[in-house]
Formats: structure tokens, sequence, C-alpha cells
């Protein structure tokens, strides 16, 4: 599997370290149907992963230091309570983040795909925020913020897959395929936000 | 206000019916920020209003008898515990559905709006599915399946965008600015779901 970096801080994919997730491979199924995600999807994902493989760096850089630094509300989840920035969590969550980009493109979703986004999502969340780099900053980025920035991410990433010239009505397919992987992936965060809201009222 | 029909059973926007929602018009202003929902987006949304307003009974029907009726994991939301049919539950949750659309595109996001979007989602959860049309059906519909059904949404409604022969231009920016209204709302529907959640739990 393609990776951004030889060595990624934290990543810990399809490893023995991720934390299984509830969600089976049938309920998987489920939600793809209920979203519409086919087999063509899959394959314009393939095609979308090998347009934006050599610019995850300036993706996440426009994402982050473009969009995200200009918003506090956001900003605040890579830094110290105080407001503090924290360099090597920002520069090693860059890199998963960047991995990440390539994962949603050319990974099969199966069990182990299913259980990375629990763990990416736990990591979101109080139960495991900020604990992979061992870091002290806010304790949760709040799924409603994570939410209205994927509406961001898709609007954002359509000019990268349009990069290498492809044919609109192929651009636009690999947009839709994203569009529809991240919408599985936001189902599949809720367990964990759901599991972290419910330990904050015990 | 335009209303797909006089009168719709148990729509009752931007009256006292509505449960006030805890979330301030800042809160939603923040959200606007993360999601990158500008003025821009607003208009394109009231241009999408005109193009979408005699079209809203063949997109609801597109989605409910030429979606959702083959997908037995979200019809049955509509049908008895039992797998009956429901046919004025149906009939009125369609209306309703329909002026959604209306909804979305027209008005301003103010108070009322952020209210009756809590209202909306209170409904598809345990706390007041069913209640609304005082029918036997399916207690919940689980979040993730209304997100990855957004999906769907997201993904049909573009031709009908397009079907008064606007510019392939202004047709992707009225539906951008579709996708992002449907995020933002999404966001304000994790609130009530979070509360079900709690709730059950007790």
């Amino acid at each position: 599997m393609k990776q951004v970096s030889e060595h990624i801080p934290g990543y810990c994919y399809g490893t023995a370290e991720v934390t299984p997730s509830p969600v089976s491979l049938r309920e998987l199924e489920e939600l793809k149907i209920s979203a519409g995600f086919t087999a063509e999807d899959e394959r314009y994902l393939r095609l979308a992963g090998e347009v934006l493989a050599d610019q995850t760096k300036q993706i996440v850089d426009h994402w982050r230091s473009g969009i995200i630094a200009g918003i506090p509300n956001l900003a605040r989840h890579s830094r110290t309570p105080e407001g503090n920035a924290i360099p090597e969590y920002l520069a090693a969550s860059n890199l998963r983040f960047r991995q990440w980009i390539l994962d949603t493109c050319m990974r099969s979703y199966d069990q182990d795909w299913i259980n990375y986004q629990e763990e990416i999502a736990l990591r979101h969340t109080a139960l495991k925020k900020n604990q992979t780099d061992g870091v002290r900053s806010t304790p949760q980025v709040p799924l409603q913020d994570v939410i209205a920035f994927i509406a961001v991410m898709n609007e954002t990433i359509k000019p990268y897959l349009a990069a290498k010239s492809h044919p609109a009505e192929e651009v636009d397919k690999m947009h839709r395929a994203w569009c529809k992987s991240i919408q599985l992936q936001l189902a599949l965060w809720l367990g964990p936000y759901m599991e972290a809201g419910k330990a904050a009222t015990e």
C-alpha cells in the first residue's frame, strides 16, 4: 500500500494496535447501499487516488494553513489549551491527514478499514485525543465541527481531482465517489462519538 | 413563504409548537464559517429554490419510491414494526419532505430555522418519532442511515438543479450551496440524536 512517507508517526492501519470496531462488514454493506456507494464509485476512487497521490501535501497544506489556521474555533484543536502552537503535533497529524486521503481512495473497505475508521474517530474524541502524540491540547474535536468541515473538504478537493486533465465527466465521477466515501466514513465515526458522549455523562 | 401545499400535516415551522433549540445564532455562524458557507451560497440556494419549487413532488417520489422503497433497511421506517405500509404516514411525511427542500433553499437561517432543525431531528429519534402522525412504526431512524442517505440526496438532486437550463457553472454553484446546507443541517441534527442516545441509557 502506498504511503505518503516511510514513517508516519502514530499510523497503525491494519495492526493489532487498532481498537476493533463493533461495526461488521455486513453493516458496512448496508451503509453502502443506503449511500448509493457502488462498484463504479470504488473504481473512480482508485482513479482519484492516482490523481491525488502526488498532491496530498498541497491539499493538506491548503486545508490546514489555508483554511483551518484562519478559523480559531477549528485551529485550537492543534494547539495547547492556552493557544500555543505544537509544531510536532501538527506535523505528525498532517502526515496522517495526507495518508487518510490516500487510504480513502486506495484501501479496500474491509474490516481493517472499518476498524481504522473507529480509531480515527476515537482519536478525535475525549476518549483518545492527544494520546497518540502525547500532547496537551483540546480534549475533543466536536463532531459538528467535523461535519461542517467535511463540506469544505468536499468543495476544495475538486480542483485537485481535475488537476490531471481528466474529462469533466470523470472528474465529476471521482468527486461523487469521494463525497460518498466521506459520508460513509462519517457514519462510522458516529459510534465512537456516541460512546464518548455517554462516557462523559457517566 | 412558499408552501408545497396549503395544508401540510404536522408542519409547524416558526410556531410555538416547535421545541426551542439550545443552539444559538452565534453557534450557527461558527458552523457556517467551518463549513465555508457564504453569502454567495445563500444566493445560489435561493436560485436553487426557484429551480426546484415545481419539482419537489418528482424529487421526493424519486427518493421515496425510486430509492428508499427498494432498500428494506430504510423503507421500514415508514412502515409498522410488522412491515405493513402506513399510507397516510407516508403521504404526510412526503409533504413535509417536499417542504423541507423548499425550506432548505428559501428560508432565512435564523433562530426559527435552527429550532426547526432541532424539531426535524427529534422527529427522527426515539424521543419524538411517530408522535406527530400518531403512528406505530420503528422507534428511530438511526443517524448513520440519515448520514448515508444524504450522499444519495446530494447526488440525485443535481439533475433537478440542472433541469431549467442554467449554465453548468451555476448548476455547480447551486449544488455546492445545497451540499453545504445539508451538512450544516446534519451538524444541527446531531444534538437531538446525542440527547436521544443519552436518554436511552438512563
